[in-house]
């Protein structure tokens, strides 16, 4: 489906914009992706699309324009939870959004345990500044909130985009070792997190789960987030 | 309109129980409200409703039951801005979430800048660990979000309900000087805050909007909360 003439102002590297990506793919909507360089922002992006000048943002309506010369008339539209949601509510048949207000008042739910718990405590430990208990301790209030199966609150939804970003980004760092934390422990952590017979069995089969989805798969390039990771993380236990 | 055998858990003296409650009465929801003392929690109250042991909660659905004994049937829910959300859901006619999905993204927006800047930033200052001017910037990101008239996007939303809490216990803190900010000075920020032909007059406006809506009022004791705020407030300038 045609989504209004609008386009996506993302970043491979960031979690955050990758929500906007799996909820775009889930909606199927057809719109244009153009990719800001965060390390060289355009100067055009803060004073046309962002005042914060972060991504993701959208930007929505008006008449046609390039992406890197968005109409005035288009709105404007940032955060990530914001915009998953907008799109949610733009294409109610792909469900990002439960159509139960219980099941979507529960996905609301794991959203502020992962945008509360989960995303500061993952970089706190990537940073060496937690330990691998404080984050098996907010893995454990992810697992309490699981179903028996199925995603978050059964079928996918927002609270699964939420949080997959976040764990694709956790596995390239622990697989590879790159963060803070004691040196060797990387592996070991991602086991534990992913080990269906080990530690967390339920929050393992979610994990697997959520990386499987295809919205997921299609907007994730693992071998250009390993070299990004590498040059960002791969020094970092050094400089502590 | 009945609510599904439901429960409000709440406190006056908090702002987050209150945007529960301005939703609950904008909705016009029949349901039962019991105040739950924060100084002396009832032991029943993390394990049967809200293992975090915040208010607000909902308990909703599941056969009859007293609010101090909710049934293990009824579905529990937390956190104030998943409550006004899921309250807008089920009664939708009460147009707490705006029908435009744009309108309902700027609602959410406007909620996040409440979230991030104004509730942090609003403690800092009673505190007296930041100024005036800190305030001062807050407010003009809100104000700067505001249409020309009107609520923060056009009708009253879920925005509105966001805000009013915290509003409603800046005037008192202010009015009475309660704070740890230098003497004298919380009278001089509210009259900056609430001049229509002063500093912020478009957030003037608001201000006295908000705080004339019939949902607010009979949701709010001023009295209550003056004496509940000179107890907790007035000897902090003191401490400092």
């Amino acid at each position: 489906m045609r989504l209004q003439q609008s386009s996506s102002m993302s970043a491979q590297i960031c979690p955050f914009a990758q929500r906007t990506e799996i909820a775009l793919h889930e909606a199927k909507a057809d719109f244009v992706r153009y990719e800001i360089d965060l390390q060289n922002k355009p100067e055009w992006y803060a004073p046309k699309v962002n005042p914060a000048s972060k991504v993701p943002a959208i930007a929505y309506g008006g008449p046609e324009a390039p992406p890197d010369d968005p109409s005035p008339q288009s709105v404007k539209l940032a955060e990530s939870l914001i915009l998953v949601e907008f799109i949610g509510d733009l294409f109610p048949q792909a469900s990002i959004l439960p159509a139960d207000p219980v099941k979507r008042a529960q996905a609301r739910f794991f959203v502020d345990v992962v945008s509360n718990k989960l995303v500061p405590g993952y970089h706190q430990y990537l940073q060496g500044k937690s330990s691998a208990d404080d984050l098996y301790k907010v893995v454990e209030s992810l697992e309490s909130l699981l179903p028996s199966e199925g995603f978050a609150v059964g079928e996918y939804s927002l609270a699964d985009i939420a949080i997959t970003p976040f764990l694709a980004r956790a596995r390239v760092a622990l697989s590879n070792d790159l963060g803070a934390y004691p040196q060797g422990e990387g592996p070991k952590v991602l086991e534990a997190l992913t080990n269906k017979q080990g530690k967390f069995p339920r929050f393992a089969k979610y994990f697997e789960d959520l990386l499987a989805r295809e919205s997921f798969k299609a907007t994730f390039d693992e071998a250009y987030l390993t070299e990004r990771y590498k040059a960002r993380f791969g020094n970092l236990r050094n400089q502590q």
